[in-house]
């Protein structure tokens, strides 16, 4: 399996599915739900979305149902959406461009900006809660939620946030730095992949096997984006480049150079491989997934 | 039964059940929930979770267990809290007071302020979806999550919200109004209402006459929110008098003068007052409330 074509094929699968489970623009509300798609559709590799479906097929093969899992993954990027629309924001990172278009708040302005994220995050919890939304008992969509509610709140994601933005300028130590990585970024791409499991029916404690998965490829995935933010360019990104020095961000490369960062992620990676010797080649894909976060170029 | 007696009686009760089912200000986002905290620990009347209380009570009497209704309680505040932060932040209302209190964006700035909103939306979604939090079936928390996210988001009050920024200074039809107090403000008033007769166990009928009684409800209050926004002071209010006018918002007194919509803010309550008739005396609390909310002050 090479794994450029089975990004490229789950991409599809989950912006086909955003159709059926994302908000149509029309309506009295039609100009805010414009607002949310326009983000939503602006790109972006989905790969929360990814590993909740590969998770789910890692543990439950053939027997689950892409139908069961796809309401998940579109809440995943939803909040992934809405968290990027605020971050980006002026109060916050103020920035213009994001996958190589203007963002949110350029094109819309801030209050119907703040409004699309708000909207996007509570239509994610609308999806996950949706008793019709799929054949998933309501036990599972009930932890689902939960799971991902916890990962994208005060102590994970939201926080992270917070934590991200009070420290800029300032020293602070290691330990820090990986709370910020671990809660702002780790937190949901971890939460993206038990949630997958939960839809397979993992046990316990294959659950907890994914969930160390994807804490170490959490980890990766943001040293690498702190890499990149260094080495590749602005047209590459299609975000702005160099941003992290430029606010005096705390980051990986910042701290232990450029060479030591690269060894760190391939560690992170070998790591969340290690994870899984339990799993059969039906894992083959969240192996595969592992491999391209250290090695993807934007 | 004295109304305010029974006000303060439930404001407490809503008000320590915040101290089991909201993060205390620990740890490393203590900064984050303490924000967070300011908000919802700022005063307010707490209508929403007392109707919610109301309505599990008077549907389901002396069998409802208080500690299955307050994390829903406790949530329903919870976004209520979020949407007065968004609301307030520079690039919508751009208010400095509320509740006599300054807003949160004043105290801890724009972006810790729309971070806060965020993570109290988001708590009230893992509150909701909390297996643990209370010994409700997971088939009726699934139901109270959904009914709360569709009220809460872009087909509810964020909808609402963006549909009443974007028309401000605008000339537009009575409908327009109507559809923007319905969802900006009743839809959640209504969710309150419905997801306590949930807890309660209610029949579908019963559900059904609940949520025409929070319709009803829900109208009278933004219509009487409008009136003492022209006729109440600053000091009363806690927050600022006259704002409406100022910002060319449609209102029911600039469509009907005061003393239309004085009847029209009467005549809803009777009409949710009605809707109860099938209804025993344990319905009491939802009568009394529908009669404050036309005489509250504030």
């Amino acid at each position: 399996m090479a794994i450029k074509s089975y990004l490229s094929e789950q991409k599809l699968l989950v912006e086909a599915a955003f159709e059926t489970f994302i908000p149509k623009a029309e309506g009295v509300v039609k100009k805010h739900i414009e607002a949310m798609r326009y983000s939503l559709f602006a790109g972006g590799k989905r790969i929360r979305p990814i590993l909740c479906l590969a998770a789910a097929r890692a543990v439950g093969g053939e027997s689950v149902d892409d139908q069961d899992i796809l309401p998940v993954a579109c809440a995943l990027e939803c909040i992934h959406t809405y968290s990027l629309i605020h971050d980006d924001l002026p109060a916050m990172d103020n920035d213009d461009l994001r996958r190589g278009k203007a963002t949110n708040h350029v094109l819309f302005g801030e209050a119907a900006a703040i409004l699309a994220g708000d909207g996007l995050l509570t239509w994610a919890f609308d999806l996950l809660s949706n008793p019709d939304s799929s054949k998933l008992a309501a036990e599972k969509k009930l932890a689902i939620t939960h799971c991902i509610a916890r990962a994208a709140g005060s102590y994970g994601m939201v926080g992270g946030q917070d934590l991200d933005i009070a420290n800029e300028n300032s020293e602070f130590p290691f330990e820090t730095l990986q709370t910020i990585h671990r809660s702002k970024t780790g937190a949901l791409i971890t939460a993206s992949v038990i949630s997958g499991g939960i839809c397979g029916g993992a046990a316990p404690d294959t659950l907890a096997a994914l969930e160390k998965y994807g804490d170490k490829v959490g980890l990766a995935f943001q040293i690498v984006d702190d890499l990149l933010n260094i080495t590749a360019t602005t047209e590459q990104l299609g975000k702005a480049a160099g941003s992290d020095a430029e606010r005096g961000k705390a980051t990986y490369p910042a701290h232990f150079g450029i060479e030591e960062t690269r060894h760190l992620a391939k560690q992170a990676v070998e790591e969340a491989k290690n994870r899984l010797t339990g799993f059969d080649e039906k894992a083959k894909p969240l192996r595969l997934l592992a491999d391209y976060i250290y090695t993807r170029s934007h």
